[in-house]
């Protein structure tokens, strides 16, 4: 591990989790906590997430060799600005947020040179099945996608990756822009469309008896909307083409499918038993990987 | 509990899990058990869901005074036509398909007078976070539709009802067109959604990279396409008017989110925010239920 002391910079789910696995590793770097919020400060304290709790940003980001960004991506910006006369030549600065263009945008505008900024994004979410409310996301064998900035160095990015492999993740270097597109199609847009499901039959006349029969299928069909709302508005708003494009290919599928439908097309059988078979290849992948 | 000998035809995941559920019954009715696969009937008797196992479907119903017929909704009529010569007048039909409007429809036209038929569906899909790979549903505290025939006698409803309580789940009586309607909401184009989903994210040029970052999000949003490929369609195909008004009204709305992301709406946390209070709502719902 290149880096000794990192400063975790927003202590909620997933800046908490990288603190408990970096803390849990054989020789663990000192984890230095701050949030805005104090009590997700002293519920990381708690689960020994952190080593300590700082009390300004100043005092967290002080002695660091890594400072970890891990706020709702909009807050990112300001995040940096406040960064910029605090953090010394030679310190990595990477972060967490789901977009990563406008956040690399923001570091190269407000980070000093000779800060290198290394984009990240982990992947951590739980395979299905898992219980929503099992408290930390854990890293192994799970994506980890990091986006360096051009000017970033070498040796700092393969900190950066060398940390992501301690902590059992996969390193996948991607460009800012392709990781948007990629990640607006499986995450971002499947969430907004959730949420849309969820909205078009809560409004509907029926919604009250729909409730009675309502069960399993349309509790999983709606699970992603408990992701928390202003991150994923975030999300959207610093990556809205990507996602637009992708609820556009959503909808004409959607009328393609609902013209068969109406029109009682045998094929149907056919195209629920391909997209089966699509999303058992998908996971079948995962597992070998 | 007004049977003692229930025929279960068609003994896939729900007829069996019906088998077990009523085998378990502190006085159990005697369940005899027929498929025409070989390996679920078989699997149904190794696994207890059924005491014995019929060579056929006249022998399966011989002594029935419920038959149960637990298979996909198109393969109902035929069942319907093969029945009517062999049930005698004051046994009572029962069903467990998705779809109720035709299936009351073939029960009217092929079963004999003298035969009642209640239509039922039970909603015993998990909440959320169950193993999705638990062999058998479970019906304590479920909601369980019933659709009963308009010339069915009141003690053979009567009868159904109180099977239905005595296996742990809450009779819900509604009418055919009502049933389509309320789970081509909750239920049916959920599953269509699902499907539509995962093809077109997978028929993206970019899909083989799209696999490698897709991740929980990604799985939980397609899981329900897990769901029989063949059980659906018939479905989709019983309940055509229904579904494609509901898959009218989700695209509508994506229309509409698909607007907010793209114009930067700052709107849409409180979006996000209500869709979650109304899921939140309607599981608490289902809890105090």
């Amino acid at each position: 591990m290149a880096f000794q002391r990192v400063a975790v910079i927003g202590t909620g789910l997933i800046g908490a989790s990288l603190g408990l696995a970096l803390r849990r590793l054989p020789s663990p770097p000192k984890v230095m906590g701050f949030d805005l919020s104090r009590e997700r400060a002293v519920r990381a304290l708690r689960d020994k997430a952190v080593d300590r709790l700082a009390g300004s940003l100043e005092e967290a980001v002080a002695d660091a060799d890594l400072v970890l960004v891990s706020v709702p991506v909009r807050a990112m910006q300001r995040v940096f600005q406040e960064l910029a006369p605090l953090v010394k030549p030679g310190v990595v600065v990477s972060d967490t947020g789901s977009t990563k263009r406008e956040v690399l945008a923001w570091a190269e505008e407000h980070l000093p040179s000779g800060v290198a900024f290394v984009g990240g994004h982990p992947m951590a979410g739980r395979l299905s099945n898992g219980p929503s409310d099992a408290p930390y996301a854990r890293f192994e064998q799970t994506v980890y996608c990091l986006t360096p900035s051009a000017s970033a160095p070498p040796q700092a990015v393969e900190g950066v990756a060398k940390l992501v492999e301690a902590i059992g993740a996969v390193p996948y270097f991607l460009d800012p822009e392709e990781h948007d597109g990629l990640v607006a199609a499986v995450s971002h847009m499947p969430y907004v469309a959730a949420s849309a499901l969820m909205s078009s039959v809560a409004s509907d006349p029926g919604w009250r008896e729909m409730q009675v029969v309502a069960a399993g299928g349309f509790a999983t069909a709606t699970r992603l909307v408990e992701g928390e709302a202003r991150i994923f508005a975030d999300i959207c708003l610093t990556n809205r083409r990507s996602i637009a494009r992708h609820l556009t290919r959503l909808i004409e599928e959607l009328e393609r499918v609902r013209d068969e439908i109406e029109r009682g097309d045998e094929g149907l059988a056919e195209r629920f038993t391909r997209t089966q078979e699509l999303r058992a290849a998908w996971l079948a992948g995962q597992a070998k990987s």
